[in-house]
């Protein structure tokens, strides 16, 4: 049983605290420690540290060994240039099952909240059982809570097998991010859930299904696979990925593949996909202001506040704020404007005199 | 002719970019320059530098030298201890008189907003004749161009003098700060003007004052007079000052005295009492706000955002808002709420932990 970490990432949603080169899995947003410091620690007790993998872009590496140096180095997975899910797991794919064939493997992004290990660590051993004895291609679906826009769904069929204490389910489709109607029809239905980008898979399953559904990508990485652990390594794999394409694995092969099975998780989970997402995490004071900061205030209500424990934040009179100070940047902004600081920081990026804020 | 500048102040009000040893008059907030720099430049043409001279803090007196290096150091009068501003004129005059008996003393205010230096410069000069021939106390009243209820108020009667452009009033009273009604009165009655703490007098005019309406105060200047030059100097100021009464020049003479005149200021004057002042002097973008920061912003309206050329102020969706950014502090604050900041920040000077923010 091997872990694959996917910890690449742009930083662009929790600006100004992350950054292009320190992206949301080293913020310690969820708790003191960083996201991708906790996604290892959830793991202890389930797998060896030797048998996590990362897979991650290059400029990143040295950041991650920093917050977890216990995984050896070896096992840090490089993608040349991001490719996205599709390309990245293929690559670790291969690399893991050039040393271990056969492995069965779980990929977990490392910027996720996850609450109860216990459970955490019950539902990923049932998912590798029937992972390894069905052939068949497992994602964790999420039980939605709320009819949200901002995740992609599963519609589940029948439960197809009743050996464990969390049944499998069939999947009769994946469903693109809905508009607020479908959204609620799907909470309704009962049958749908969130798409959390949590797999498991033998390595044979999954590279059956690489050839079958993206046999580009399958001659790329067959190409690689027999490159690894010569000289031409490295070489091979940045001649590759340049003519890979910029794919998920969800849009190249979950949505296509007949052999997928979906697990209902029974942690809890968050995907903190946006400041307002630590208002479901995190105990808010008694005005419901979540504060991560050296913070004096009055008449200060439902607002998010972080900042730096060496500088104070005074807030007088406002209401619905999120507040992110760093030490070269802040952003203030309505809750409500949240999803659009993806583009500001797109815009500072492309502004000459601010693009190092970025 | 000589000119005393007030430059003492808490720096309550423009906090955090205010501080208690570095008060309003220090800021760049109405131009590129200090408020005390711009003062001085004010005089320049009017009167010698060697006739201008600073009443302040012991603390403050070698910001100030740093900031007005051209003032000579023998020019500063430093209070021992802060007792408001009928002490603080009174030591200034005896130590004017001692040296250049019967001169006539200009006072100013270091922080406040004039724009036309040449009006500014002609009103003082028909001021310092009108003193001198009169030997009345004389001080600025501005025209009101709103019902402030921030200032205090001088009822005026009868043009005394048509010798001059500028002539001068009869005071029939002084008034406190008024409630909105009053104050809407008092705007509409077209006879009350704002108390802009401007004054003009002789030496004699002045200490005669003293002695009939605040004969404490008078003996203990007295006492000073005497010690002055001598090795005594120091030591008698400290001494007077520990016993003096702490109360402004407005309640101490000028409400009292039968032979206050005043004039009407024909400059552009702003007191600069608050960061909103900044709407009434500094132009504004197209959405009203005025930036004063490196900033980048969206769907932000009438706020007033101050920070480090430096550091990166993001808004989006905000409204009506104060944003103040320095190094180690940040307020943010409804515009409605700027009265308060002087209390937030007797409470944080309160506070063990955050004290050394103010």
């Amino acid at each position: 049983m091997k872990v694959v970490i996917i910890a690449g990432g742009k930083g662009e949603r929790f600006w100004p605290l992350s950054r292009k080169n320190y992206p949301k899995q080293f913020l310690p947003i969820t708790s003191s420690n960083s996201m991708l410091y906790e996604t290892i620690e959830r793991l202890k007790g389930l797998v060896d540290l030797d048998d996590i993998y990362i897979s991650t872009r290059i400029d990143l590496a040295l950041y991650i060994h920093k917050i977890v140096p216990e995984i050896p180095l070896q096992n840090y997975i490089c993608e040349p240039q991001p490719k996205d899910t599709a390309a990245a797991i293929g690559l670790a794919t291969i690399y893991i099952n050039k040393n271990f064939p056969g492995s069965t493997i779980i990929i977990l992004p490392s910027d996720h909240f996850i609450k109860e290990k216990e459970i955490f660590q019950e539902d990923l051993e049932i998912a590798v059982k029937i992972a390894k004895t069905t052939s068949c291609l497992l994602t964790f679906g999420i039980t939605p809570t709320r009819p949200d826009t901002g995740y992609g769904y599963i519609e589940l069929g029948e439960i197809i097998n009743k050996n464990y204490s969390n049944p499998a389910y069939e999947v009769k489709s994946f469903k693109e991010k809905p508009d607020l109607n479908t959204a609620k029809f799907y909470l309704e239905k009962g049958n749908f859930v969130w798409n959390s980008g949590m797999f498991v898979w033998t390595t044979n399953a999954i590279l059956e299904a690489f050839e079958k559904y993206m046999p580009e990508l399958y001659k790329g990485l067959m190409e690689i696979e027999e490159a690894i652990d010569t000289k031409d390594q490295n070489e091979t794999i940045i001649k590759v990925f340049e003519k890979l394409p910029k794919i998920s694995i969800d849009y190249g092969i979950m949505e296509k593949a007949d052999n997928v099975l979906c697990l209902k998780a029974r942690f809890t989970w968050d995907d903190v996909g946006a400041w307002t997402s630590l208002e479901r995490i995190l105990k808010p004071n008694e005005n419901n202001n979540i504060i991560k900061a050296l913070w004096y205030g009055k008449e200060t209500k439902n607002s998010i506040i972080v900042g730096n424990p060496e500088k104070l934040i005074v807030t007088l009179g406002i209401n619905n704020l999120v507040i992110v100070q760093t030490d070269d940047a802040i952003l203030i902004m309505d809750k409500s404007k949240e999803q659009e600081v993806k583009k500001i920081v797109e815009e500072i990026s492309k502004n000459e005199n601010l693009s190092k804020f970025v």
